[in-house]
């Protein structure tokens, strides 16, 4: 099913993770163009990209001749204009829910432990590793409690994070999970998260948008 | 008109500053009940408020017995469940514009010089104010750049954001602005921004949801 949907990506990005499992719940066809956010400085800052997506960041999905940014904005698009399983819920107060817990992980969490962010970190703060594991840690913490409250014994909560079909909150909570993974933070005290990101993880659309299977991941 | 509104926000918030626009864009009436950040460690922490909004963040929306967070997620509600002027375009590729421009305020800016974040980096790291300040400019610098970019010359933009009504993505950049000026960045290098931010400032419904005006906003 060829759908003309270009991907700028980098297998390892949280937000292009997001994208990743947005277009595979949907069973949506796409190209893969890996932009390396390390290389020589970061292919992200490269003019051709720049003037593509003047933020510099990915993901960066490119659909015919329109080009779309932000990992929410894009998610909220695909829904909005591709058939296939619904990412958001039909009702305002369920769109409202899950928006608000991808938000709390895409606006209250994720930037906060950004690459770009931890490069200010070191380079201009000259804050150590031992410490930016740290802030790393505490702000998914932060952020991982709340979204544990707000979930667990909730009625809304199902297998996934609203209900039992997998959506735009789900796309958003498992990047979060690797990336806490990445930086060893305990889930013990995340019943809840740990509950729905291994329900995620037994579905198809989640394992072929993960990271390590992407044609741009270093060889294990 | 009643409409069972009420709005846990706090005057100086960029986040509770964008749900009172788009409250009063839509011409809606609320109850407003400030939530002082400050003050005896933060009223957000108090354990009722707590139990209510699990972020301990303002702003947070009462709809009736329904409780809303996150100001993006509370907009769109409001914009899905209230008449009046609509706060997104009608087409998908519209709204993919204007929800890009608010997220890249949202998610890109405005987490980074939060309070709890300029807290942590004075108490957990001991950055001092020239750092934080200098912290704080240049996340908005970096994301006013890519906002200008994307704005300036491009057809769909308007008097406002996106055309010539005004909406989600104005109501996420005026309180940007605000802040910016707060921590003294200079504008000039913005111009499409600030030609946005004075169009803005000629209707009533900023001008009534600007922080100096709000009830708990300190005497002049």
């Amino acid at each position: 099913m060829p759908s003309g949907l270009v991907l700028y990506g980098y297998w390892r990005s949280s937000a292009a993770y997001r994208v990743r499992i947005a277009l595979a719940l949907k069973g949506l066809a796409w190209e893969s163009r890996p932009v390396h956010l390390v290389k020589d400085g970061g292919e992200q800052h490269a003019a051709d990209y720049a003037a593509m997506n003047p933020q510099q960041l990915v993901p960066c999905l490119r659909d015919g001749e329109r080009v779309l940014t932000q990992s929410l904005a894009i998610m909220e698009y695909l829904d909005e204009t591709r058939p296939g399983p619904a990412l958001l819920p039909a009702d305002a107060g369920g769109r409202a829910r899950v928006r608000a817990l991808a938000q709390l992980v895409a606006c209250d969490i994720h930037p906060l432990g950004n690459l770009r962010v931890l490069q200010y970190l070191e380079r201009e703060l000259g804050i150590g590793e031992a410490q930016r594991g740290a802030w790393s840690r505490h702000w998914i913490a932060t952020g991982f409690a709340a979204m544990e409250a707000m979930m667990a014994g909730n009625p809304a909560t199902g297998r996934y994070c609203h209900g039992d079909t997998p959506g735009l909150a789900d796309a958003c909570l498992v990047p979060q999970v690797y990336n806490a993974v990445r930086w060893k933070l305990s889930l013990d005290d995340y019943p809840t998260i740990r509950r729905i990101h291994a329900a995620c993880g037994e579905l198809e659309a989640f394992r072929n948008a993960a990271p390590e299977v992407q044609p741009d991941a270093p060889a294990a």
